[in-house]
């Protein structure tokens, strides 16, 4: 591993990425043809909140939060840290403090992939978390990683600079080249399901609206009567 | 696997069901006998719900929410939706579209043995989900699979019809027959623990009320002062 | 297993494990030496409770829960339960009623290594537990175990009378003789991070806070701007 | 759970539950439509068995094996057993001694929901045995439980009398009445898959043997040189 | 958490170590009245080893190896290396290096909480391990912990000293004053054993020779025919 | 996501990969700087296999083999096949048929983020293979995915051609790039650690040969002697 800290990555415009936040993990992941999200394993610390912004990326060791030190320096307003260990590690190498010093710099929120502490302290804040776990377990300063280099975080590549979207769905990852074509996508299927919403609420059928029912025979479904069903068992 | 959808398969009343879901999971669970319990894998999307309704049941193929569509058609006022996978899987085959579409036709909730999405909307609905998993990962509807047939979720068997009651601890299924005899024993069970929850808050003890005390020396229980046991190490 | 119960074990004193509970479990952790934390498993049963007691131990079957009915009585004011099964089990061993026994005797809260239910009504009576699960399993009262003998939870030896603090972030045990080094460590802690937070608040950074800044070079780590790196790839 | 030991059912043909054997767990699996698979999480105790037999259920509370004991007297020759755990369990209830006497009246093998033990000595006695866990954790003998009742197992419904067939792939059950259709659908699949493997021997693709290649279309499937997929990155 | 190594501990004899590891881990850990066993999730690096020593305990940081070599010099013939980690983590702390030091001095074989990697050379080498987890994942040498103090694992304690059983069913802990009592009720189990195998494959059933038989309808257990019992669903 | 098929990726070379195949997992892991490893989930089906070839990479969607099929036309000799899910799946996507068509082309074995089936078969034909699972569960091939894009899989990004390692100790990628590097620091570790298990096989502590002896009072580890210890406690 190159212990290295990239400085001044180009980021995704802060405007898009909240406006990606607003439209939340689902919406995006759908529009951008499925693809991004970082797995139901990574959950956040307190319910109900919603955030989009831009990748600082942190590489730790498993243990150990030096790195995260050295990387709240590289943090600027409208970003969301984003904390790999490389090798699975539960330990809570996030808390209070560390929150404290992201929202002084305007820092949206961060997504671990191993433990966070301090779960109350950051509801009573409003400092948004993702993590794979909750754990008090403390941390050493020992030995050094990477930030700003490209990282893997529930089976996904998140690159500095990239955008994070994240709510009580879980965790989404826009690279920055996409997020122009995710926006647009976005706005128009966000108009698609409220066009959906308004006709379920009226009791028309997912069936009839997206033309499933023509298809059935396609799939060899039969439909039988309880009675039929029953009788032949 | 038949691919087969069958319809209007007798249900359990729904003022039973109603009733059954007051009573709550672990009351139930307890006055049937200690059986149809789903296991602590299955979590409620978010807490405070607690539901009973009549099973419409689907099974579906993993990343795979065709035959959801297909059950909607299916669900009666009173009805809990079941869905289980033939293999497993944590992608998010329901969201609050589909909640939607169930809440305009009476539906009391859903129970997943995959994942849910779209958390914080069926909050806000107070459409009640139990699932496996939160997951955005998105379907794909491509391959079919059966409605009200018999599944499998959690280690139980559940029939279409049957009764299904979830709440912050998890889902139980009440099969069809059992129905009167769980209603029955629920209300004695509820009678029994009002008395002793009386009592315990007075001060009486487990040991005396429910006379184990006098059992203890058949299961060869010792005390011992802290004294004589820390001499004694 | 030695089937005993062990009478009247010397407790930490009462008021100090209130004060302990007051630090919370990650002050309390990094104030020993990041020693005696349960692990990321033991989940509170609904959030924001924070507590500090003294541990009556309990070690059940598993699916059993006689023990605790013995245990209840060996329970006083400011203690906290702590359940333990001789193998890995979910089962709900503990619920509602034992609740109200315990609050009744002035219990400060459960621990279980297993599973909890009547989750719902633990939140409205606001009993605090921690559980490896949620699961309305119900138990039978077929076999002995022990009472206030040591016993392994979460990877921690937990004596009775040793102290539990329980919060959102798990749940921790002190040994009786390391009491009073908690209660100075703790509190020197809680002002050295009330220092730190106001300087985060300002705006300084840990990399300066900690003198880490120096030491970077001993670690390896390189500085480079965005362009290069990406240049070098 | 009604205590229940209901003795001699019907079972499939011994001759046939071995000629299922022969075929294998992957082989009638297909065959029937992929279902009854037991799931990833049963693995055999050694590798290489491969076997068939006609169910003997058993459902025993965790930690228990009373009903074990109960079990062997209800075998006959061809018999496999099949354990599952009211709750879920990792205890070893089975090893060497039950092996000697089920070998004794020609049972094939177990299959547990549970744990296994003594795995040097099984595999050295031939005895094969598929579980969820190897475990040396000892049993009591405190609680009833039933023989011959349907049990579920790794999300499959198995009845007295199916057909269990196991190997290193897992574990299949063949509901009895299934069993003909069972033989004539695998004899024609291990023909199919002869051919097909001749076939792959010489070097035919799928693609092609299976029609595969001119529905690709039809997925929206592109194909594109590296070169052009490189340079529009 | 004290950094510390202690040296000298005194140790169980080797002999009765070596003569507990022939007995195997199911019959010491019954032998004992079941206690003492990790559990089922230390798993050997290869089948077919079976050995008994005295414990050299070590407690590494996750993901760093250095105390491994701390402990090495601390090793003697007839001792097995258990190393615990203060937090979870798979990471292969230990390989074929080590073990050629180990072996060089008369150490019989290695416990891990983490992980191991070189399971091919172990294998061939026929040095046994037991391990969590297989993994290549490497280690760094930067951060302290602690020799010869009791550690946690797997759900027990153990001490340097005790005396250490694994094989294929996993690793079991004998506390060094409990030897002689193993060693005493190992054989009698062992004998106890041999007369029950030779009775079962005589085709004598346990219920009458552990005298269940009789207690039977103390469990409230039913024999009904499979006529009667179908009759009745 | 985008469904295509890259044909023609450049591959590092053949000799190279094969090579690199013969150092290990461990060896190049390390040579590389600790890093590559897919983690401790990925198992070999079968032990004893140690390979290398070049990826050609497969994206399916859980339960739907189609896109083998696809990509089997694209492998050449010395290619390794590495077959990831875009959601958790354990489906025994891979099986002896597919074995076969690619033996005959000369591939090397299979890599699977899901699971295998037919391993008694693999086994026999010495067709190595590594999964998360084994499973019989069945495929369809019902939605497209891609071939020869870059995947993640056990946390690491395996792009076509780039060169996958795997034996006992689970699976290694070397992007293509870096394998000329990959090749000279792995032969300069076999050599130093042949030195190294030499010195150790003459009695030589790692504390000695790596002068970490020195550095342990940077450490604060203290050692004391057995009497001490235990009288201070």
């Amino acid at each position: 591993m190159r212990n290295i800290v990239v400085t001044d990555p180009p980021r995704a415009d802060a405007g898009d990425a909240e406006a990606l936040g607003r439209f939340g993990v689902a919406t995006v992941h759908e529009a951008l043809g499925r693809v991004g999200y970082l797995g139901p394993e990574l959950r956040p610390a307190w319910p109900g909140a919603r955030i989009g912004g831009t990748a600082v990326t942190v590489l730790c060791w498993p243990g150990d939060n030096l790195m995260i030190h050295v990387a709240v320096e590289q943090c600027r307003p409208g970003d969301v840290l984003v904390v790999a260990t490389n090798s699975p590690s539960t330990d809570g190498l996030f808390g209070e403090l560390f929150a404290t010093a992201l929202a002084h710099r305007g820092v949206r929120g961060v997504v671990l992939g191993c433990g966070v502490r301090d779960v109350a302290e950051l509801r009573e804040m409003g400092f948004p978390a993702w993590s794979r776990a909750v754990s008090a377990q403390g941390s050493v300063k020992a030995t050094a990683g990477a930030v700003n280099v490209p990282v893997v975080l529930g089976g996904q590549t998140i690159s500095p600079g990239d955008v994070v979207v994240a709510d009580d769905d879980g965790v989404l990852v826009v690279p920055r080249g996409d997020v122009p074509r995710a926006l647009t996508a976005s706005q128009a299927r966000i108009e698609k399901e409220a066009a959906s919403r308004a006709a379920f609420q009226e009791g028309q059928l997912g069936l009839d609206r997206y033309g499933l029912r023509d298809e059935l025979p396609r799939f060899g479904l039969e439909y039988v009567s309880y009675q039929t069903w029953a009788g032949e068992r």
